[in-house]
């Protein structure tokens, strides 16, 4: 008997014509794969879709069944051929559904014509009433002009809808929030800013989420300036605030006073100088940083923070050493200090790998797997509508950063991200903080 | 025993400090209230809210007991008094779910970091993917700019949320698609063009809905021409195609040959101008129309149809009249013919009441209780993303109109508007229509 190890889904497109689905399965089994589940997916006058379940011995023979199935001719269509991953993205992760149904006329009458326009008339007469009657006080856009997709770089914004959607499942599942990602056409930073503005109305929130440095900080400050809104930048506050969070509990693991001592950030993108600025914001006087970039070092000075011309002086003078440079190896091992905290966060290969670090002397190193930014978003956004804040400052963020630490069990550098507990201690801190902003 | 009638919901917030629901159904005793269910909302660190079921003999009871109620001071606040129809509204009728749960750390990485980071890429590389790997396919823009909510006039976006939820409810329900509300700020068509243009990606048609006149009608025109998705302003097509089926099945009752009849349309608003347009695109020969405002008459003949002085010449000479002015009673009896086919669909006051229509010698008369545009939106925008079609033209609209007339039983106008297996035909029929576009 042969294992076969391989198995993949086939969407198969036919058209609607009997016989169309035994010439399929006939290809598949001459090439000798097996035929798990098929399942149809769609019947349209026009074309049948099917996804059929192959399982195969290998790449070899995985690639021989599709070339079979491609030669078929006649409408016969392979569309995809999809992997676990690819398949738990079939159709999308996420769907606009109705709270309730409606089912009689009597419902339909209700929610729609002619009682809804009762609801609209009291809505035009007390305009504060639309965060009762109406989803907007627990809806937040997802914005993204496609331009820095998770290490991806400038991918578009339709190539980063997946990202967007997770973020809206996770919204939806950890803090009951409606998260409706909008797909940006322009990566202006002028257009942005008047597109956002222009569709606020439906949003009691803004989540900017994978925008390139540095556009990303003119349209988040303008943003912030002009509606009345909060407005995140997730890629900039969101990793802040769990970096913060884990620079707390490593300090804690490694007997050190995080607000009297010095710590150094390598590497100054977007990420880079907003985990500078929280730092700033939770009481650390020295917080130093280094990078290639001119404008980079210049933006830091700018918010309070001391450039260093180069990361061995940052290793030598700094006693929290902080790294989101995308640069594995970058930091060598002899510029490790006895006693230094060191998290190297770049994914998926660190600046320097932790048992290097602590061989070296290191009191506490770490590197970037569990500092998933999943821990911030869902409860700083819960927090900020629950208080009916106009905006999301960095009080909010380090009382977000504080929940999640005190969330941390001792020698853990954060929590585990699906836990309810941890979203709901963030949303309550957040909450307290935003009380009258 | 005293029968108690008015029964309403108060939503109450009281700071978190125990006795304070005490002092509140006190003082909704002391006046004579019942209190039924307390529903607790939400305890923050705060506040807390509570929906408190109140019953009341009158209103000037209810008063009272509100009074009573704003009397207690000490943070005690009314926000709201709700009755059924407001209490469905609560919270909002739609919210953003994701398809499944994420349960393990698992499944987190399939559907976010760092699983997400392949189908990304997938896509970046064959765009086309994106229509299965994302929801893109399935989602629908509901875009207002609040200018033309139901019959309330310029109320603005927010007040118009209601109705666009109800919309997105109904897509979900009877369609199965994911409709995305969007409230614009501006009622510049330019504006809107360039914030619609820009939020595109993210969506596979756009459904405008309740623009006034006649900037709705540039609006859409651009927007037709400068996107490749389906677009259409539902209060002009939806509420034409839903009138063309109930014409289909009003001529069938009174025998007449739809076709090779005169039309006459009384009211050339954005609805009335496609009615006519729809009954041209059928192939009804002679379409006439008339209306107080010039430029509406120079629309008519713009578009092909035949601008009349008066409605007294149009009843004179025009086999069916169908009329949307909002103007009550405007259609004499004495103006009406024997063998006239008269739809006057003006809500919630028709044109002329059927009964009188039939007593002056009309074949078939009915007003517009029951031309609901529910019967068409949902199917047409399935059938247009079933077929990926780029557009929704004349052919497809006129198909979705004999679809809702074929399931319409003989004597009826239309079918009921919940009834699955019309949305149904509506989208198969639209699908069919649309092959290839």
């Amino acid at each position: 008997m042969i294992t076969k190890h391989m198995i993949r889904t086939l969407m198969i497109e036919t058209p609607t014509v009997p016989g169309n689905l035994g010439k399929v399965a006939t290809a598949i089994g001459v090439m000798g794969g097996d035929i798990g589940e098929v399942e149809t997916v769609k019947v349209g006058p026009n074309y049948t879709m099917r996804n059929i379940t192959v399982q195969a011995e290998n790449e070899e023979q995985l690639q021989e069944i599709i070339q079979a199935i491609e030669a078929l001719g006649e409408g016969i269509r392979l569309h995809t051929v999809s992997d676990e991953v690819l398949s738990a993205h079939e159709g999308g992760k996420i769907q606009m559904k109705s709270k309730m149904p409606i089912r009689t006329l009597a419902e339909l009458g209700r929610v729609y014509t002619p009682g809804v326009a009762d609801v609209c008339r009291l809505i035009e007469n007390e305009p504060e009433k639309a965060s009762i009657y109406t989803t907007i006080s627990n809806s937040v856009a997802i914005v993204t002009d496609g331009t820095a997709i998770l290490g991806l770089g400038n991918i578009g914004s339709v190539a980063g809808m997946p990202v967007m959607e997770g973020k809206a499942a996770l919204f939806d599942q950890l803090a009951g929030i409606s998260g409706i990602p909008i797909l940006l056409d322009t990566s202006d930073p002028e257009e942005i800013i008047r597109t956002v503005k222009h569709i606020s109305p439906g949003f009691s929130g803004i989540l900017l989420e994978d925008i390139g440095s540095p556009h990303c900080f003119d349209i988040e400050d303008r943003l912030k300036e002009e509606l009345d809104i909060p407005v995140m930048h997730d890629d900039q506050h969101g990793t802040a605030v769990v970096t913060l969070a884990a620079a707390i509990s490593a300090c804690k693991s490694a007997g050190l006073d995080l607000k009297e001592a010095k710590v150094g950030q390598i590497g100054l993108g977007a990420a880079g100088v907003a985990i500078c600025r929280m730092f700033m914001a939770y009481g650390v006087k020295a917080v130093c940083g280094t990078d290639k970039s001119e404008d980079a070092m210049n933006r830091l000075a700018q918010y309070g923070g001391q450039p260093l011309g180069s990361i061995k002086e940052l290793m030598d003078t700094c006693d929290i050493v902080i790294s989101t440079t995308g640069v594995p190896g970058l930091i060598k091992k002899e510029d490790v200090r006895k006693g230094h905290v060191i998290l190297a966060l770049s994914n998926p290969k660190p600046e320097i790998e932790p048992e290097e670090a602590l061989q070296a002397g290191a009191a506490y190193a770490a590197d970037g797997r569990s500092v998933n930014n999943v821990l911030g978003f869902p409860g700083i956004f819960r927090g900020a509508l629950n208080a009916k804040s106009k905006k999301i400052d960095h009080e909010m963020l380090v009382a977000a950063a504080e929940a999640i630490a005190s969330c941390t069990k001792h020698g853990d550098l954060v929590p585990q991200p699906l836990d309810a507990d941890v979203h709901q201690a963030v949303s309550a801190a957040v909450e307290r903080a935003a009380a009258g902003k």
